[in-house]
């Protein structure tokens, strides 16, 4: 092939087993004219000779000429011809290859937390296995039945549901989270102050952002819990950490720290110590938080599993200012692959927060929501919350009976009185490390509690996480068999 | 019933279809100590002696004290009785009532936003009318193929997939979409660039979470996506406003306007307007976020409806200094109730955005993302993007060729080259108010340009959005029928 007024065909190779020939012819058109191979104002050959050239049809030279004019790297002149148009670009023209350095990355304190700070969980791969901690009984979930409920709103012929939605979420499913929350946990609240969340963690992600003005200073249980501690600090400020005790997060200590304008916490069951908040310090936090115009953020992740006495009033239910946001989630529950949760919050809060949902993600996936809506409706929920509830306490008791034989008294398990997981109280850090790596190496996950729970590196607690909840007995026997043989 | 021991029987009322007895005794004698009552330091009377007074079984009145004493407001000595402990609440004691005074709000720059400016679409209910616009053709979605893999996912019996899951998304979905957009959109990326995110929605707002630092400043088109403006505004700094012309975002205005960290834009397909990029006002952009050390956000929302010429290449293609975000939803393929969208980004951001992810929210759906990935893997995907680009085609023709028989010359429609509706140019706001207010009393869905475009104030821009996707030929004949009727 010989140069057609400039522009060399022979350099243009055409796969036939590409992507489309006009796709093709654009590609190298647009290369070489980025590149200067095509200076402006030349005049490029015909479409009908450059067909010619490349043997093509002409339609797709056409189609060719037509994408890069649209975009400006040719102009067409009535009458004339097409002619490679001047670009300006400031700065060197850019040659389409590989970037070779990185980007100036940015300097903001979030983008440092997120480089430095955020440490999200390990994601296991495979089946639960022993101790797995913050998973309920997935082997108890009927899929059968979600499957059914699936099907059927797939069978609708209304097609309705397939588009945008409520950012605050289905008002059929609020409805049913709201009468739940009021039969089963004592919490009255209206199906307008329930926000359906992707999981708590964006509940709380929801609360940081909404209620923490720029360098507002946000507090959380220490230890406590490590997904929050990400989300109080992605509103840029500081995150304190606020000692517990036997009766729960020191109010005492709090007020010493200053200012703070957000505080999360596990009241029902401190995550992970597994602390149930007094009653006495319940009453002081409303009043710091009224004093200080706080926000409390009451966190009950798993305030169905409890063996022993009456589910706990939530903090929210007592407070008569409009100052605490109540957190739950269907991750404990169901499963934490569906990512459902839900904040109820004071109603002058309610607008807003759905607004900064609907900024965020606008809104959950509409069929999941749906399908919840019925699985509760149905009463499948409460028939599988009785079920992992029952499971759990079996479990757990597997989990306390297999330890004492196993360890006896020289290595004692805090039994535990709720939730998913035992903690095995130790002595230093170094501890800690030294039993979870023979653990691992065995096999068995094992939770650290100064990382799980972001225990602070200067307090000496320590201790290990056992859950007990997504593995059947016979796994847990089998698990602290081998953890007797390894921590020899 | 007489007093025992300073608790007056008698004021206690069970309802027997209440709930639990022992919740009832409960929450009676909680309220008591906590409206003082029940002083601290008075002794109770035995479970025994009150379960005969209220005529309920011991057990019961057990249950009761038990939780009440977990909670701290009776304390047990042992061998004597039970007592009511004492309250050092600071403040005066909260009353167990409903709150008369709404709490004192958060006056943070965001919290007005929230009040003020973020307006969300308005959810339309029933199925789509005309001429509702960002909405595909839901009616054609293969449900019965989607029920088929949902199905599928449910009857695993692997329960893995029911766990925690990656923040950057399930790895097969990753690859298939990375496969896809190199494929189909000319991007050339590896599955580590992408980030599955919860649509567009959430890409938007993870990038100006994680770029804009405390009072940067972010940049949209002007007019430009509402539903962007917000997730812009939500690192709380300012967000201005780009005009555009016939070549797209006026990079000269841009540069104007002074220091800005992150500009989202429409290169493709610009929302609302429909005009696409020039490749001059490309390469000059590419030159002022390399000089400014700024962020593109390119947000290819409906690249794939185009109705002449070849698909144009994503800007993200020619950058190569690494500093275009690239954003794509599966809502204007699939459905919008899905909440799957997807953020390609320079490989140095790709941990951060992901760990960004996890605090915000963890990740997206494991059974959504799963059965997307089959639906992608099984071909179903390109087939239905077909056939919706296709009826997309048709119903534009239909719109077109009504609205010539109904309006003639005297209201000239632009003929939209792409994407999912045509905008009808008005004069100004008045006409604009005017022609949508009869328009939508007659049940006809417009789009006002001036608020779902957020057109500045001072601007005479005014226009009417029509959707012409999401209804069939028919519908749109009568629908524009009915608007040649009531305009008259």
């Amino acid at each position: 092939m010989e140069p057609i007024l400039g522009l060399d065909p022979a350099g243009m190779r055409l796969e036939p087993g590409g992507p489309g020939l006009a796709r093709q012819i654009h590609a190298q058109l647009k290369a070489r004219i980025l590149q200067g191979g095509l200076p402006a104002a030349l005049r490029l050959p015909t479409t009908r000779e450059l067909a010619e050239a490349l043997q093509v049809s002409r339609n797709t030279v056409v189609r060719a000429y037509e994408q890069l004019q649209a975009e400006g790297y040719l102009e067409a002149r009535v009458g004339d011809g097409s002619y490679v148009a001047a670009l300006r670009a400031e700065g060197p023209a850019p040659a389409p290859a590989r970037a070779t350095t990185p980007p100036a990355l940015p300097a903001t304190p979030l983008w440092q937390r997120l480089q430095h700070e955020f440490e999200p969980a390990r994601v296991s791969a495979g089946p639960p296995r022993a101790f797995r901690h913050g998973v309920p009984a997935l082997d108890l979930f009927p899929q059968a039945v979600w499957a059914r409920l699936q099907a059927r709103f797939w069978r609708r012929a209304d097609r309705q549901p397939l588009g945008y939605s409520d950012p605050a979420g289905l008002p059929r499913l609020r409805e049913v989270i709201a009468a739940y929350l009021s039969h089963a946990r004592g919490l009255a609240c209206s199906a307008e102050q329930v926000i359906v969340t992707s999981g708590s963690q964006q509940a709380i992600a929801m609360a940081a952002l909404a209620l923490l003005g720029p360098g507002e200073r946000a507090a959380i249980e220490s230890p406590g819990y490590r997904a929050a501690v990400a989300a109080l600090g992605l509103a840029g400020g500081q995150v304190l950490r606020v000692p517990i005790d036997a009766q729960g997060l020191r109010v005492a200590a709090l007020e010493a720290l200053g200012p703070c304008r957000l505080l999360h916490l596990t009241p029902s069951h401190q995550y992970p110590c597994g602390v149930v908040m007094s009653a006495q310090r319940r009453l002081e936090l409303l009043a710091w938080a009224r004093r200080h115009q706080a926000w409390l953020l009451e966190d009950d992740y798993d305030g169905e599993y409890r063996y022993a006495g009456v589910p706990l009033a939530p903090l929210a239910s007592l407070d008569t200012a409009g100052r605490t946001l109540y957190v739950g989630t269907f991750s404990k529950l169901l499963f934490p692959g569906l990512r459902l949760g839900y904040l109820v919050a004071p109603p002058a809060l309610v607008g807003p927060l759905a607004r900064l949902r609907w900024a965020l993600d606008r809104h959950a996936s509409v069929a999941d929501q749906a399908v919840l809506a019925d699985f509760i409706e149905q009463g499948e929920f409460l028939r599988h919350v009785r079920r992992v509830r029952r499971a759990a306490e079996q479990r757990r008791d597997a989990l306390l009976s297999a330890w004492q034989r196993g360890f006896g008294s020289a290595l004692p398990l805090t039994p535990p009185q709720a939730g998913l997981h035992a903690l095995l109280p130790l002595a230093d850090a170094t501890e800690e490390q030294r039993l979870a790596a023979a653990g691992e190496a065995a096999g068995i996950e094992l939770g650290r509690l100064r990382q799980v729970g972001q225990v602070l590196p200067a307090s000496a607690r320590a201790g290990l996480l056992l859950g007990f909840a997504a593995v059947t007995p016979a796994q847990i026997e089998t698990a602290v068999k081998t953890l007797v043989r390894v921590w020899r």
